[in-house]
């Protein structure tokens, strides 16, 4: 027999399926589907093709036909996201040991797909302003054209507008699968979670964080690095507001943070970068660091020091 | 008749149409094709293939047939960058409402891209530098090779010294394509406009953000999270110079941030880790934070506090 | 003749081979293939999906077939990794003048190999305790399920733990592909080399750097731009530990920064955001930025300053 | 030089290049575009799609969005098609050395291709008829879904009936590109010239060949091997009759060869196997081989020739 | 509005959409998914990849990890042909007005594709069989590897005794669709309900039709252009013997016809190429043309007639 | 432990593996891999490619960079083509248990893939006369285009000369592999051992049969089903010419079979449609079935018989 030549990768096999058995928990064999990552992505670019006509498509988009464009892709988004909220909705009832009725969890992801395509015109007015938000916010921004294609600040915000929608309706891990999708394209973590108002801007964007139970008023721009954070991660404070309350009107600059649920960043305020903040200030505070507006310091040294000694 | 039965997808679809009707500017409709993102991705992959042969292929290079195959990716370069920087220039003149004159723009636009390819042994001259400023400036690199396929400062660099080539010709969207891009692969965000010395290195790089008008001479070094950035962000400033300058042999520790057009950074400096800087320092300088030099802030505390309190 | 009448681009073709005969060392040409990187990619994603069975699969995994999917999965990854390993063994070989001998390699990558795939259910053990210290220490995490498929910081250690065993090993160029994928993926890079405990969590995870000869203990939990690193980048450093040793039990808040070989954390300490620290604490310190402990600077503005002046 | 070292590919690759010098008439270097072959495959198979829908289709085809579905893909086909009708008339007025207006060619191209989607519900009409034909002719058909997804002659109709219209509106090339795909996908060889009425049905069809000016009437059925060809090759004869007709209700059986432009198959005919016929026959008639309607030459032989001797 | 602009491609599509709901039955909308002709390709690759081990694949088979990859792929069909087999039992359902109980048609699909993976080894032996009798009944072939790789007659048989083992179990429609890929890929045309012995041999193949209710023997030899047809087509007849029985050892040579339910070819004989017959012969028969075994009429010509007279 | 649970598919897999065990010969696990076949298929596209440049490109081909295209892929093909040929001649070796001198093999294999790159302008020119051939032979041909992207004769002739090359030079398995893609492409069957002479036109070409050892003259024409074979198929008789001779300048019609390697068809003779020869006939004969001389058996019948009696 061929197979009895082989113990070594037999023994492999056969310890790696021992492990399953003795480590449960991390494995997901013989269970519903989750919902698929790569389906999830190209629903995502979908609705992206939706909100922008022409931006992100190989070939020009022709008015004349643009009806059975538009409506094919709708219905194509209906069809294959009430699909991934079901294994969503359906994973989400097993974990808590309620009855696994997939009609159930089918029909209201089915209710949920329908609204999300029935609010798109709403998130397009929404998205229209974080348009001209990053326009006007960068001296850099060309078009509206540039901020569509090369700012991944926008890319990040049109998702978070959907993953939020989702989120809201308690749609589990799906929009979750979303938003790291945006985070692993852009270096942008929004949890679906955050509340974010209208004509907000992110510039750069790498390694922004914000939180969960965060709330973001309008008008809101912030840079490269910035985390609006939790002060404590316990466990049990997860139905609590963790996440800070950014005002209207509010800059925040490159790696500033701020932290804690009850940390409220009054309208029209500034906060510097790589502040550390972890208390309200009212509105119309400038914020910045000690060690800026001091004198820094400064040693000037001509003989070549060839490393980095302080 | 079939499509009487669906009034609500009929209603989404026909009040995406009218969304498009009413939110202008974020549609691109019935206009000329933008450039591709793809094609644009694929040209920067073929130019890497030619400026590191034998690198990035599927297949080792072989040298008695090396003519044919950077002959046929150079003309293929040559054809499709013309194709897109012709694009550009298009969408460019539509928006400045100048005359649409296609022809004009392909032609301008295959004089650039023939600038380019012929640029290409200058640009691979200067690309050898920034390899070997790396193998010079990490103790963990092991080779050239290691350097060329692994670290993404250089993936960074060799884009911009294309992407700024193209920009210095003034060709609209495509470098900002092409640097986004990057960002999206690297975390590392450096604007086509940059003006950067032979020799440069940036280590891990996530974070790393350089504006449209920083200059940097020879010989630099930069670290993960340093932003070369502008003080304002007022749009009237946006002809004139807004992010710093940095000389000769400056290194530059993660975090630092340098801001302003005025800011010149001396030759042969050190800015530390984390320091946050909006004014000129002289050649020779070491700047770092305050409260590193001073006493640092610890309080041994032996109670197993279990969450953070400061 | 038809090429006669193109003297530009054979110009350019010309000068870059002329580029390629002169600039040495950045061609690879006529040599033995280097490592695949896409093949690479490829491994990762097999072993990740042996490891998590069912998370990352687009059909439900059956238990009734389990044991031939995973030991056909098993058998590829031998097979594939052993090729891959060969490669960079040989490449190494080359570069040091050693005997070029291949099948010696081969052998050698053979084992390597068969050693990692042996390891997987130990490697499986310590991920289960890394998804459990993500799922304790993140009161948003709502399931292991969630952990798997959304948590950058779990595609990293998993990368890592994979990585640091062939680096351990003495495989050359091959582990750190690995990291610059996961890198470039999650925003994370962590060097193989890097030694790290069990119950390890990395939260949002942009701008993470872990030095190639760090040593992290048990039950750590990282922020998003932490770096431990070098203080120095003196090449003739580069046997030496350059990077810190971070004992059980310690938190690190996002955009600290720790440096120097010599730098103990002791453990159950907590270094707070944006901390900037080069020598040793004692266990159970806190340390924080003085900046922040004492009062943050200020200053309300209600006449509604129009740019950041500081 | 690299390239100096390689005299044998150089030469054979200049001596190709002198071939094409010398031998024009079988190069296509730098003239216009043809008509891509993979394009008019992708416009058959979505005209497919449009005539038969939900027999071709990954998914299930929903009611309530099929507006959509098949208007965006009358929209791609009319699109497609102009685009690769224009190819093939630039490419004629080239040959015939008449005016190459690309924009005449253009406008052209637009009204074929509209004329023939107009023409999709007079097609299907037809088709319905060619459906019919086989469920009634075949004892073996199970139901008309058998016929559309299994029957090789119902794939060559309806392409022939597509390339037949454009034939008829005199464009080039492309309806014979249409007809050899078809070829090669069924073994049935119908000129895009031959006229042919509906109710039409080929059963088996390998090696079935109908000529360019073949004339066939309603409710014809022929099998496997028939050809309908010319008895004359005579380059002067083209412009003429030089392929039979055959008239309404005739069935002609596997293998028989009918030739000329003169023959006339009456009405109610029927032909048996492996005939061959070059003139007319009347209403009416049956045909068949005298070798089967004498006694055929059987001689029982029990010494077991192992060979076939006659 | 912007699709108000469009009246041609409006109608059109609207008169499509009128089409389908005058002209039903060859419309598939809003029903059940047929089988996919896709996924049935697919397993027929994947059965010929297990019956015939190491001769399909892009890499070598490794004897040591054999268990696993056969498994994968049984394991693999397995389920794929459940579904697929599944469509096509409720398909039929459908059609016959009877209680479409898909739980029930997917137990006995089920069952059917068990049955099918558990004879695999019983096929695999005739197939043994029928390489031999090619390999010893055609003097050009070399090797086993050659019949195995290049002779379409064998893909042709492997694939039939697949399609009859479903076909006897009553699934509709998929072994039609198996059987009419294998015409296209071969011109070869066996319809699946024919019963075929052991060491069945057809060479070059192109234009063989066997029809549904032949029966063949063993040691049966046929070459291209063979049909073992029906005499009548009336529908009436589908339920009875309409096509030859071939006993043993018989040869049939290119292009012969032989019709009707009642002819039986006896065994050991041989048919010439191109006989027409529709009678049964007794064993140890030679049959062939009498126009062959009379003088043939050749009529020697040297004045150079240009065009074929008769 | 999972895999206990399985009785039914484990007994499956291991009834297959026995089964390999049993029935040796129509496995191949554990040798050298054989020629790819789809490696076979880019090989004959490039070689297209090269000897009709611009035909088969999507875009279109430019004079000016046509060295490196054509260089690029003459040095893909001369590297490819070793690689399948040593592959063949591998396998070869390993049956006739001659040394498996895989080195040995390569050599032999680079000499003969650049003696075909040699010849390509020699093929090149035969291939301009064949196309010629169909041109002035088909009245229906508009134009040298129509015969290179819509003759699948043409087609079958470019592969065989390519085929017939490598078979004179003892190539085993390869050309077989490409006769037999040409064979499933066009339903054209030429045995790569058939040597064929300039100016040879095959119409429309399904069914059409061309043996080993068959010798074709210049300027012959042949039509579907025409079968050139042997009279035996006596083992014994693999190395004797068992296969016809054709004369320049003859023409024979659909459906003719010439059987036997004694029967020599005079120069500038006609041979009729089915006509079953198989003698020699002298130069400028004329052959024709008898059937069709005489009187053919026509009897009118106008009492509507519905089925085919006789």
């Amino acid at each position: 027999m061929f197979e009895i030549a082989v113990p070594q990768i037999d023994q492999v096999v056969h310890d790696i399926l021992d492990s399953y058995h003795q480590l449960g928990g991390i494995n997901h064999i013989g269970g519903p589907n989750l919902p698929s990552q790569q389906r999830i992505v190209d629903i995502l670019q979908a609705l992206r093709s939706i909100l922008f006509p022409g931006y992100y498509e190989r070939d020009p988009v022709d008015e004349t036909t643009l009806l059975y464009l538009i409506g094919e892709r709708v219905a194509w988004v209906c069809k294959s996201l009430t699909e991934e909220i079901t294994k969503s909705l359906c994973h989400d009832c097993r974990l808590e040991n309620r009855c696994d009725q997939t009609a159930e969890c089918a029909e209201k992801a089915r209710h949920i797909a329908d609204d999300l395509v029935g609010a798109l015109p709403a998130i397009r007015a929404r998205l229209h302003q974080d348009v001209h938000a990053a326009l006007d916010g960068d001296p850099a921004a060309k078009s509206e054209a540039e901020v569509i294609v090369a700012y991944p600040g926008l890319t990040a915000i049109t998702a978070h507008r959907i993953a939020h929608f989702l989120y809201e309706r308690q749609v589990p891990l799906l929009p979750r699968i979303m938003n790291e999708y945006i985070h692993h394209r852009t270096g942008i973590d929004i949890h679906p979670g955050a509340n974010i108002g209208n004509s907000f801007f992110i510039d750069h964007g790498t390694g922004v964080v914000v939180g969960e139970t965060t709330i973001i008023g309008r008008n809101v721009k912030i840079y490269q690095g910035v985390t609006l954070g939790a002060l404590s991660v316990k466990k049990a404070l997860a139905q609590e507001k963790r996440h800070p309350t950014i005002e209207d009107n509010v800059t925040i600059y490159a790696g500033a943070t701020i932290l804690g649920g009850k940390a409220v960043i009054g309208h029209d305020s500034i906060i510097g970068g790589n502040v550390w903040l972890i208390r309200s200030v009212p509105p119309f505070s400038h914020v910045y660091n000690p060690a800026v507006s001091s004198e820094p310091i400064v040693e000037s040294n001509n003989h070549g020091a060839d490393f980095y000694q302080i």
